[in-house]
């Protein structure tokens, strides 16, 4: 069997069954950052994310600060997605030795810009010749004790939001998005969020995932899921990638609680798009025609 | 000005001039690994490395085990350099998706065997189309307090000692070596070590960093410089790459104590070959026939 064949989540599923984790670690592989207990008062969080050109951007649509920007946003995203916060992060670039030193400035200009803006420390990193630019970022973030926002929390009766409008981030968004880590951080400094993914590879596979890792299914409204202006249609807004907008769920009480008096204080527009479901309710959207369709969770996979 | 004019450390200094770091900071850019702070009563060490198909190994002459087995041999070694303890890793992983799926098995069971072996988590990591192969591993340590060995903490009349026989790994050590993480424990353990750093850019180059860092000079020996039976010549001994064997100096006293007491019981051969003197003395090798070179600290570099 081939790569390509087996994917990117049979990959992951093949190497996960192999690992061993001591109790020092809260969450491993499967969620958007490790959680490490460590030996101070908060949680860790470890996360890293690999760009690489031609497959997460082409060197002549994006400017090298966009490079970079991209390459530190994803992860940050992944960060805010927890509840955290981004502390230290390293930088591991494989770089074409004929690239003038003008292109590396750009690209370093657009990855601290993101570092100063959130306050995250670059300590280090690697460099390597490399014929494709190859970003690859690990960021350690923290997280109070009581606070990591696993994907496994999703109780049925939750309502499900998302921040933003969905879709179309390939004409431009994608490389120039900024992290949703405040309202990430208000949203959980101030709420019982129960679950929360930052949507990557398109809303319905990720909210799939959070459904798997919770062992609950979904009810989700067509008429209520905002589509960004520009996406082609409302299929691409809910599978197409690169969105990193916030997906989470609450249960019903908190939900009104956060709409009554704090959905417009996030410095995001956030919408209710449908419910958690029991697991054999399945998955399921509902049409502006009303009609249901079943959702398998196909989105966007890297292989 | 291209990147290859630049070099690797034309651009690491670049880069490092732009940034910021706060007080929980203790060592950034520039030592083996990032030395933090945290919340916790050990400091955490940080480190990445990134490997590259046809530039670090070539996907005919080395196994898919060698492979991850390199690339997380490195890292642990870089935190061995700084006299701590491996505790979590990320691996992401660029790869071609025609490759059979066995391929990335061998790879994973290459990190897996280091993993195991000394007791490292495997928390997460990412992975991505690539032509070439691409492994990234972040590396979290931790280190006490009172632990970490820089490279700037070389003074003068400390003795210089380098672990094993340097120079021709290129004919096989270089893919699979054992990290001396167990010989650095020791050490640090039972000796005031003042620097140290892993040799992965050879001899010469990997002391005139830990020279430069400590603003000292230093005076080598090469009747006392452990040649490998590998290596083509005693310059290429001391001028290849990847050896991965640990430089470290202490003090004549604590140095005695040293090879009286415990050279024998760290596992591995140590030598002495030199030892550190003021700057303004520079950086000299005495040849067999007592003549002096001047060294000007040129090793492998990446670009």
């Amino acid at each position: 069997m081939k790569i390509r064949q087996a994917g990117e989540l049979g990959l992951i599923e093949r190497i996960s069954k192999k690992i061993r984790l001591d109790k020092s670690v809260v969450k491993g592989i499967g969620d958007d950052t490790a959680v490490i207990k460590g030996t101070g008062n908060k949680y860790l969080l470890f996360t890293c994310d690999m760009l690489i050109e031609d497959v997460h951007f082409k060197r002549k649509q994006a400017t090298p600060f966009q490079i970079g920007w991209k390459a530190m946003a994803r992860n940050i995203s992944d960060i805010a997605a927890m509840g955290g916060v981004p502390k230290y992060a390293l930088v591991s670039a494989g770089l074409d030795p004929r690239l003038p030193v003008s292109f590396v400035d750009g690209i370093f200009d657009g990855i601290n810009a993101l570092a100063k803006k959130f306050k995250i420390n670059i300590v280090g990193g690697d460099t390597s010749r490399s014929n494709k630019i190859v970003i690859d970022i690990s960021l350690i973030g923290e997280v109070e004790k009581k606070g990591p926002v696993l994907r496994s929390g999703a109780r049925e009766g939750d309502a499900i939001f998302v921040t933003g409008f969905l879709g179309g981030s390939i004409k431009g968004k994608h490389l120039d998005f900024t992290p949703r880590l405040d309202a990430a951080r208000a949203l959980v400094k101030n709420f019982k969020v129960n679950s929360m993914i930052d949507i990557s590879d398109g809303l319905l596979l990720d909210l799939w995932r959070i459904l798997e890792a919770s062992g609950r299914g979904a009810l989700l409204y067509e008429d209520l899921i905002p589509a960004s202006n520009k996406a082609d249609s409302f299929r691409q807004a809910v599978t197409a990638g690169e969105d990193f907008e916030l997906l989470f769920t609450m249960s019903p009480k908190e939900a009104e609680r956060f709409m009554r008096r704090y959905s417009m204080k996030l410095g995001v527009p956030v919408s209710l798009i449908g419910e958690v479901t029991s697991k054999r309710c399945g998955y399921r959207l509902i049409g502006k025609d009303w009609k249901e369709d079943r959702i398998t969770g196909k989105g966007y996979c890297h292989f």
